[in-house]
């Protein structure tokens, strides 16, 4: 190998491959270059005058290093590893670095196990990070737990590049002896440790950075990303389907920190990865905000395999791995071609490698394992008329909470007649059959129930519903289905629903087929009273997030955030008989 | 441990030490900040506001990350690692990348692992490299081989940090078996390779490259230097003792390619480090220069621990390791204090840890095994009058050649009265007694014999003389010292020597007596004749460095570098009678 690599640099041998006429980037020295790229055996062999076995003119374009996305749950996008691929890859990311931290929830290590044996199905590069909060807290019911010693079983394992995101920053800075014990694992190994530590600054920050960690990509204010980048830290730029941070995070760019920044989808839903892009759409996003070209390319490549350890891999020089993008300009980053390990694995957009190939073993497929419920397992017993309810925003993850007075019917709430639904989350990894009971403020459903099994980040079943028995036909649903989404109208006594069946999380289907009828589903929703403001089924997977501020609900109840308690359903009347609104939303 | 260090940077613990009021290089974002630096266990807990068990106040100085210096040859000291870290870490270099090449030559792989055990007597933190050339050519007698065999053998242990520069660049740009081994087998424990590639450009920069070799400290001119840059090669600024590229290198730099420069010594004397410093005297050089002090703090912190891949190593924040060194200034670097993982390690100049220890194995003592020799030894043997003379511009190791008229006196040549010298490498391995011979115009010595058992890189004796019973008598008394440098004063019949006790290379005194001895037999040497633009004994020592154009003498006979074969001493005498005078010197 090195010596073929060798042999075709000095021009003994010919190349497999050339690129004439290339106009590149160089990310070594911040210019654009030119010469013919010579191409062997996955590798650049050399950058000159060179002629191959195969030649390609590439006058017309420019060639750029192939994306690395730093940080990204593939479930995020309802698709398999391997219809993921076929979606970015054409767009030019070839190297991904993956937190399988849904599947983990609900299939442990096989769910992670899983995303690393169907990514080689791709020519994507999938770096596997060990999720390291599974359960994201400890007050609910996860299909899985990785403790401390699990992580220490297999932090080692050929196919684990990193320890993930460490969401449970309160257990970093507190030096919880389990987090402990998971960090050191991690440390032991010389594994990369990645970050999730939103506002956290200062003296904490300093212990958040201790356990080893060091990347974020959740830092909002542009302040915070400084002190993150000033104490050490990576920091993304973030180009989520929901948390975008990208061009404003991008303002606290300078020459003289430029190589601290790298850049990660995070979670990107299969509808923009398919109309407006993946990495690509972040560089373009970022130059037409006037951000320099020649460094976001340096940010998705060469400073994010460094921050991931990732040698000879970002780069556009001999030796260095032939992940290449040849895109019209530096401007619009379309790809022209996308090459991975020096073969041609996209054009035009179109991946050219086989998108119908899927791994799907057993462990992940039918992974709905809840009770048997009926319509009576919906009743809310309560003592008074007021309840704290959830309050939501439109197009944003943080909750409030606010008492409201409910029409207690004895033994039931009636929510009829209200803009208040129940909203309930349900056990369904086969542990205790819980559910969790809340009132939603302000969705606009009526008519029946919606629910979904992704509810992040256990991934129960999450459910809001005006009626008893519709919530009841919409669990069943679930179940026969294998996990996905689900509508009852109970006006038309009809249950409409789509089929996740890869963890009760991803479809297996192509991308097109489930943007199709997941569109059809979600306007239906719309139809029967959504806020067309909120994201249908994606806004309610995200009511359970216990890491997000501020009131969610768990299989285990409603959870305050704020003070990582649980807190009462039923609330006290406000003083002198008026209704106490809790009006602080952050 | 990193519970403690959470402690301490949440305030739970007190620091064990901390640098009150510190102003500091960040080395992140390039600004000078502000903040009591907490340190604790080795690290650095925090920067804020701290208190600890042990407080300095720095407030009138800077702090800076500990220096590490990328390229070093411990020996060419001519001092133990005791006594090399007693000079070079009061002056805040905490971390080298050591390649104990020559001794490697002398012991072999014992030797190597000399440099390692004896470095754990000292705070500094020394990686080794594993030699890479070894003999530097083939056509040389080395006292080891080191050979594909013997490095795959020896990669993985575990004080082998990396492959070492690789010399031998014919035989990686020409794809040579043995050669392809040795990088094979670095490359399969992804250890870094470091280059030497003096002058290699083009098409055989890509080969050189192909190899996985991914640094270079030996660019002379600039444009050199940016081609190797633009190919992905970190590029080291040379602060050497005799090569010195560091200033003239640093016009190459700008902020979109700063990153990639990294820093090194190389070779520098002792009188050198004790008299005008180490890195901080590279740090000093090129600040007067005009060089951004920042940026200079920065090529010789974080850049080099990024190019030899030491995670948290190089920077001031948080778990990032404390080695620091408290200046006065960004212009004048005279560090006050040095800390190493957290312990104050020198103050003022002056080491705080025991300079006195010294590790000292046989295997690396006794080293001179050379064959008994007589007068009639150095006898040359010639059938014209003309021979190929090595020829030596000062301050230069570039020989050239010229044909010389001598005197035959049947069966030897005098060379009394002349400005020619015999010049002879004598094996002293115990391999074959071998006896290489040449002539030496214009080094200026008269009046007996002088050598040295330092002669690169095979490090036999090198011996100048104008009778042979001096030769005879110096290599004797090198042999009786176990090695070292000799001269033999004919006219009063005197030796005069200085032992190098460890491999013929190093003394295991302390720095101060070798160098007052040192000093005096140099002194004796330019009293003798020798040019005193020449290094009297170093420059000797590089008169048989058969990678360095051009002619070169080896104990195998006169060596042409360029054509890289043997060449004959005796020259035939030129067209028309006359003298042919080669004068092609690079």
């Amino acid at each position: 190998m090195i010596e073929k690599l060798i042999n075709v640099a000095a021009k003994r041998e010919k190349a497999e491959l050339v690129l004439k006429n290339a106009r590149y980037v160089n990310v070594f020295n911040g210019k654009i270059e030119s010469g013919d790229i010579a191409i062997h055996m996955g590798k650049i062999a050399g950058i000159g005058s060179y002629s191959g076995v195969e030649e390609i003119d590439v006058a017309n374009f420019t060639v750029v290093p192939g994306y690395i996305d730093g940080h990204v749950h593939i479930e995020s996008s309802q698709l398999s590893p391997e219809e993921y691929a076929s979606l970015i890859v054409p767009r030019g990311t070839t190297t991904i670095v993956a937190d399988p931290h849904e599947i983990g929830n609900v299939c442990g290590m096989p769910g992670i196990e899983y995303i690393a044996k169907a990514s080689e199905n791709v020519p994507l590069d999938v770096k596997i990070m060990l999720p390291s909060c599974v359960p994201a807290t400890p007050f609910e019911t996860s299909g899985a737990v990785i403790d401390g010693a699990e992580i220490e079983r297999n932090i080692d394992s050929g196919y684990i590049y990193g320890l993930a995101e460490f969401m449970n920053y309160p257990g970093v800075i507190g030096a919880d002896p389990d987090v402990i014990k998971k960090l050191e694992a991690a440390q032991k190994s010389r594994k990369v440790i990645d970050g999730h530590a939103p506002t956290v600054v200062g003296d904490e920050l300093n212990a958040y950075i201790c356990g080893g960690i060091s990347t974020d990509h959740e830092c909002v204010e542009n302040s915070e990303l400084e002190e993150k980048l000033a104490k050490g830290m990576y920091v993304h730029l973030r180009h989520g389907s929901s948390t975008r941070n990208l061009v404003s995070n991008s303002k606290s760019v300078t020459a003289s920190n430029m190589r601290r920044f790298i850049i990660c989808a995070d979670d990107r839903h299969a509808a923009d990865l398919k109309e407006k892009g993946d990495m690509d759409d972040a560089l373009r996003t970022l130059v037409r905000s006037g951000f320099n070209p020649i460094w976001a390319v340096t940010i998705a490549t060469l400073n994010t395999a460094e921050a991931y350890g990732m040698k000879w891999k970002g780069g556009i020089a001999p030796n260095w791995t032939a992940d290449l993008v040849v895109v019209d300009d530096l401007e619009n980053f379309n790809a022209k071609y996308v090459f991975k390990d020096g073969k041609m694995v996209a054009k035009d957009g179109k991946p050219l490698f086989d998108t119908s190939k899927r791994y799907l073993p057993e462990d992940v497929l039918n992974t709905v394992h809840v009770r048997d419920v009926r319509p009576d397992d919906f009743k809310y017993e309560i003592n008074g008329n007021f309840v704290n309810a959830m309050t939501i925003k439109p197009g944003n993850i943080v909750t409030g909470s606010e008492v409201v007075r409910v029409k207690n019917i004895g033994g039931d709430i009636d929510v009829s007649g209200t803009d208040l639904l129940k909203l309930v989350v349900v056990e369904r990894h086969g542990v205790n059959g819980n559910i969790g009971k809340g009132i939603l403020k302000g969705y606009g459903f009526r008519g029946g129930a919606m629910g979904i099994t992704i509810a992040h980040d256990s991934h129960n079943i999450i459910l809001l519903g005006d009626d008893n028995a519709s919530m009841a036909r919409a669990v069943e649903e679930l179940k026969t289905i294998g996990g996905g989404m689900v509508i009852v109208d109970s006006a038309e006594n009809r249950t409409y629903s789509l089929p996740l069946d890869i963890g009760g999380l991803m479809s297996s289907k192509a991308a097109e087929s489930l943007q199709r009828e997941s569109k059809a589903l979600i306007e239906r929703a719309y139809s029967m009273g959504v806020d067309r403001e909120q994201e249908a089924f994606m806004s309610l997977a995200f009511l359970s997030l216990s890491v997000i501020p501020k009131v969610k609900i768990l299989d285990t109840g409603l959870f305050d955030v704020d003070k990582f308690a649980f807190m009462p359903l039923e609330a006290e009347e406000g003083p002198k008989n008026k209704v106490v609104v809790n009006v602080k939303v952050k």
